[in-house]
């Protein structure tokens, strides 16, 4: 058993080096050769501006991600290493099965957007791993990382090529699909003796600080995260400028609710941690959209209450009556406020803020991100 | 009481979206759109790598001054929670009453530079924050913010457009306001017992390294700072480089002096965290300007001077004789380093390295800048 | 004695001074100015683009290596407060030193590749001060400070000027050359007692979570360390691609063989920091060559296994036998896989990957990086 992990990891980077060995080539056609006869002095090369958004992105996965989990006292390490370790093999693989499905002859050119895509598929499976965190091993994340992002380019194709629906933000597609898939796999792996190993859940001071770090790496960069694949120019410019209004009235709406809710007014750190992030989760969808700096932040003030009552009221109903224990509450940052980017997204393309939608498709692609991933979490639970 | 925060925080942020959707639109008519027109390959979208500047100084705001205020054991937790907080309601105070100053047919017309001054703004409550952690309850940094943010923008105004002084990386106007300011406010909340708290005051070793998180952030993006608002090509990028060198004159002088001044010649972990910034701060008003590189590293060295010799006999000075009771040392890291910064541009515009101000105009800039920061700080105290 | 460290530290910064204002001036012919007068709508100043570049490599200066050395319980501090002190001296020597190389007129012009070029050349001394920390004073640091980035520059000046070798992401000319200094000086400095004092080389929980600050920020920056001063267009968008996969690869190899080298199939904590790393050292050389993303991959799993098999054999090896104390392991993060970056570079030349160089050349580029480093250590350890 001791050589299990290291046999299977050797075996997937095997395949995916014969594999990319196959297919993957560079870009070279247009987007950066042609930069190259036009370098007059005031001009750049385009793709270095995108490099900046997908640095961005690539902060929040690696350190956000990784930190927003060390605040269990016992599993502060575990998170942020299985994150590394999941996020580098997932970004290889996510490359490969999303370039398979937008392939040009055979051959996937990779830009500086496959980079920005492979990040995002990585994310659906970090959420996931908060859900399972302390319940699996090294090698079942493995399964799961290689399952669950093949799961979310499938149902990601589905949303954006056959229902054509928008989710510029991925409320939908990524931070719903996450957490069901996780909270589906969480319901197969539950085991009553789970409830006494609470133990190892408890946060210490400078565990909570850790946390903070990720909070806040990905707090600040949302607006990048939202905006990052968004077609340039007036839609990019409203992504940023939308998730930045609904981030910062979710920040003050979750301190009042986390306020409102707990003994003697105090504020908790788990809300702090987590609600404060959901305003950027749930304006994802309609993002790019001409909604107005004040929709977007109705939108975040929801979220923001959405979270911090699911994470006062509906976890601990999930672990005691649903048998569901959602070891890091992905519930109410990603699972809830996902479907509220989602239904947003069918209020705000009925009400004519966007002309590339309608409001039965963005339901559909609701509807299907939580169905394919539930179903590939009860499939993948049990592995 | 139990319900005074929560109902303020939300009866805040109700206002704020009842505000933003009578006056904020999104910026369409120039440079956004404009950008659209003329997508040949090799062009880009200039609000993008504005955007980039403000994500360094956005990083410099959430995760710069939120660690730096860590390094208090006791106050961990609350310094990178409440810095949250009063940011993020402060940001949409911000763009509101700084855009009725400058708005167009009642219109605020939101892009990237909005963004960036609005993060400027909370910038001043999160320095007087410093001088008043640990004195004053969460409500009261809510009322502090919305009241300093008022008349930082008030006297931001004056010394932009009446008197039209030099300050593009606002050592007097952010930085000298923001610690005067808050000490006018800590020495009307003097108690004497809080000489006896100062048991929660000191730091360990965990919590001096949390600290130099937010320190590194601030050291490393402080060109960004300096810059983010200057006019676009030689200005710009002088103001990088300038502040690029001073920091690092700054560095060694302050490394120097702490030795000098300490027993043994053991360095101080407080003048490493915060001293090694004085020189970021100190040229923040002539960042722009001519000086030519040397002058900026002498400017970052007679920071570094004052502000460690300020940490060790003005603090206790203050604390003992003139009952202020700064609790970060704000005096220090942004108080008496930003007067360096005010006098340099005297000189620097009197020596003719600016033709757009007066040396009487700058010294005007200053004078406001301290006496509307007093005057605030006295009356916002007592609240 | 109480004097010496001041006394130096402010007569270096007063000498830095003074050749700053005879040598040091703005760049101001082609790079700026030119914008200036195509200030059309969709033109941006070209410098930012590269100051984004600049800022990631900032980042991983100042926060990568200050944190990455904290995993020691007893150094944390003094890893993360000297690493500013020197790198802070160091990138104004850099300046200084490489400017007289390639001046103009007796001039320095400074713009954004200067910095880069600045940040570069303190990167040399942070990889040699991995080997040597707990051995050396804040005083011998200085001056090793001073020569070995004097070393450093003479030795790039041969290997890019003289034998017209690739080195891109300077897999040898930093990597190598820094940890073989740094051995070659720890060598030197070796005394028996420093065995006992290995205590202070234990990690504790949270030390290690600091550690990771500082290796996922390397890891997450290592592309645009690698493509920061590449030839723009093509082959700085190869470096990034390049970069990108050869970490992701080199992580999951990474942990498979920590796995299989340690008891009972564990992941050890050291292996996780550094040799996730030693693919960006190992794909340097040849990062913006034409040699396809799956020969990156194949050159990070490559930089993967020899880093954690050097851990496991190597440095053992090496204290007890050869009388080496490398206190960080830089052997095996930045030694080794900066050998394999340039042997790969090597390779890749003879195959055609890139024509601006022949393998011979690369191979004298190698031997000397390593020849003057040690020669350099040598003469620098007894100081």
């Amino acid at each position: 058993m001791r050589f299990k992990l290291p046999l299977l990891a050797i075996g997937l980077e095997v395949a995916m080096i014969v594999l990319f060995a196959l297919f993957v080539h560079y870009e070279t056609d247009h987007n950066v050769h042609q930069q190259i006869n036009t370098t007059t002095p005031g001009a750049v090369d385009k793709f270095l501006v995108s490099y900046a958004l997908f640095q961005d992105v690539h902060v929040m996965i690696f350190v956000g991600f990784g930190f927003l989990m060390t605040f269990l006292k016992k599993y502060g390490f575990s998170s942020v290493g299985i994150n590394l370790f999941i996020a580098a093999l997932g970004l290889q693989w996510g490359t490969l099965i999303r370039g398979i499905l937008h392939h040009h002859n055979q051959e996937i050119h990779v830009e500086i957007e496959n980079m920005i895509n492979a990040d995002f598929s990585t994310a659906t499976v970090l959420i996931s791993f908060g859900a399972v965190l302390g319940k699996i091993s090294p090698i079942q994340m493995l399964i799961m990382t290689i399952i669950e992002i093949t799961v979310f380019i499938g149902n990601e194709y589905l949303v954006g090529e056959i229902f054509k629906a928008s989710d510029i933000g991925a409320s939908m597609t990524i931070h719903a699909f996450g957490a069901y898939f996780g909270l589906a796999a969480a319901g197969i792996l539950y085991r009553p003796g789970l409830r006494k190993e609470h133990d190892n859940e408890e946060s210490v001071y400078h565990s909570d600080l850790f946390a903070m770090i990720g909070t806040l790496f990905l707090w600040i960069f949302w607006p990048s995260f939202n905006s990052a694949i968004a077609d340039a120019g007036e839609k990019q410019y409203r992504a940023i400028i939308n998730t930045y209004f609904s981030l910062a009235a979710c920040v003050v709406t979750a301190y009042a609710f986390s306020s409102l809710v707990e003994h003697r007014g105090k504020l908790d750190m788990v809300h702090i941690q987590n609600a404060t992030l959901a305003g950027g989760v749930a304006v994802g969808t309609c993002a790019d959209m001409e909604i107005y700096p004040y929709i977007s932040m109705i939108i975040g003030s929801i979220a923001a209450m959405v979270s911090v009552l699911g994470f006062k009221f509906l976890t601990p109903f999930f672990a005691t009556k649903l048998r569901i224990h959602d070891t890091c509450g992905v519930h109410n940052l990603h699972g809830l406020p996902g479907v509220v980017g989602g239904l947003a997204g069918i209020g705000a393309v009925a009400l004519g803020a966007s002309n590339k939608s309608t409001p039965a498709m963005q339901a559909a692609a609701l509807g299907s991100s939580i169905g394919t991933a539930v179903g590939g979490g009860l499939i993948t639970g049990p592995q």
